[in-house]
């Protein structure tokens, strides 16, 4: 088999979504050089959404099943299943997911809750867990939890701990900065105001960021997160200098507003934590528009040059 | 006594915070006329902070307490309290209000919330409620919940009903707008994902929405917050019409988040649902900087502002 250690693999999602077509694209308008990528997907399915301009090396993966836009099928799930599967064999540097459907995965009785599960059970070793950051350009955005009922959400010192070890091994192993710096956003609404809103930064979260500086990490005490994120996303909006080089939040919509608010579709997905980095959009694989050629691939393209930074 | 009912009320706030600094630097700058002004406060507080040009009516308040920039004492507290109490009995059309400490009129024997609760208490008549309201120009955040730990948000169908009611008279009665649009942000992420991330939009959010449409109010189903805000918060930014007349955000920071992410310093904080409409800037004393001649007057100005729309 090639050395795939430098390259990065694209793979299209679900064929009967827009990820083939927003992948085609993408490529077609960045213009980059062929050698660094390589394609996992199936020829048919590429051909009914477009041509790529370039020469890329593509893996084929077996499909026989039909090219249906817009339909849930186990046979699309399964040949979506089965490229992350094999972009997990070939080791490559980066990954880029196009949308998949989890009911589609679900139907081939693929049960996990997304592709950032799937990765996981792939590459995780010597207890690594994949975590989701968030970002544009530099404006990043960790979640501390992801999807939970609002009410179930807890933040625990180990959590806090384990999540932010990763983080800062990210920073000093992908991207050189040897002492990130870090901005907590607290649980509660003012930061708790001393126990009136709330205790957790109290009892949990101050306790917990004085562990992490003990370890050499630089974190900030819990802050107000309605404040927080105004210097970040005003500097964003100039294109200046982002205050902290990651914004840790305790929950999927207090992180996701924020970035989404500003970036909107030049918000990238990541998955760091395992040894292949993994960039994906930040949207679905929209059934609804599929297949029609009017699907925007402006997070897709995002998302891959993400991995050129 | 004259009267007020086509007044704007200005009130200092607490004299040992920067509410008479910014007052004073934003009626200089705003130019406004004096027949539409009275301000309420102490003129020795007033002259330990600056010289407002113009002659505006000035309503005295009592003060023998001493003017000490950054303390927190109970004189100060009393006479904030006293001027939310003068502006309440004169009944003006809006009510501005600088900053006040929570702290030194709990010190003062008041022991209030905070502004919004001063005033509903002297008020409200009829079951009248006050309600909070975040604004920039035209991009408006109602909330449901206030100031509460995560954890004890609670989104009930009573609640909905009943806000949602009041928001809808504020744009009848006070903008002239007869059927306002309404977007409502679900309680969890990905609007619960039907079911499998919580069941508060099924059981109670989808059913009170189809209950306020009866009552003829134009209002969305509960949607996912991270995508709601996007396209508001980029018309906004590029002063282009906001899709929806107010977001209906569930608890603090999920409202507040995105409007202040944009919006900063221009952020006003306003309270609906009593006779008068307050405005007031969205910082606090800031104690730390009080008589350095040093606040920046930009949110005070904006809370003023928007008096005059």
């Amino acid at each position: 088999m090639n050395n795939f250690t430098d390259k990065i693999a694209i793979l299209t999602g679900d064929p009967n979504g827009i990820g083939a077509e927003i992948t085609i694209k993408a490529l077609n308008m960045l213009n980059l050089p062929t050698k660094d990528i390589v394609i996992i997907s199936n020829q048919k399915v590429l051909n009914k959404y477009g041509t790529i301009d370039g020469h890329f090396e593509i893996i084929p993966v077996e499909y026989s099943g039909k090219i249906e836009p817009g339909v849930i099928s186990a046979e699309a799930g399964d040949f979506a299943f089965r490229c992350l599967k094999k972009a997990c064999e070939i080791r490559p540097k980066y990954i880029v997911t196009a949308p998949t459907s989890k009911e589609a995965m679900h139907l081939a009785g693929h049960k996990y809750n997304g592709q950032t599960e799937v990765l996981e059970s792939f590459l995780a070793h010597d207890g690594q867990k994949a975590e989701m950051l968030f970002c544009s350009k530099d404006f990043r955005v960790l979640l501390l939890t992801r999807h939970l009922p609002l009410n179930k959400i807890e933040i625990t010192r180990e959590l806090m701990l384990e999540k932010t070890e990763r983080l800062r091994y990210y920073f000093q192993n992908k991207l050189n900065i040897n002492k990130p710096s870090f901005a907590l956003c607290a649980l509660n609404p003012h930061a708790g105001e001393n126990g009136i809103l709330g205790n957790e930064e109290k009892e949990i979260m101050i306790p917990a960021v004085e562990a992490l500086r003990k370890r050499g990490i630089n974190i900030t005490n819990p802050m107000p997160a309605d404040t927080l994120f105004v210097k970040g996303v005003q500097n964003y909006l100039k294109a200046e200098k982002i205050p902290y080089d990651c914004y840790i939040a305790c929950y999927h919509d207090q992180g996701l507003i924020p970035i989404k608010a500003v970036a909107s579709n030049k918000t990238v997905n990541m998955t760091i934590g395992l040894d292949v980095i993994r960039t994906s959009p930040c949207h679905g694989t929209a059934f609804d528009i599929a297949g029609k050629n009017i699907a925007n691939p402006e997070s897709m393209i995002e998302a891959i040059k993400t991995c050129f930074v």
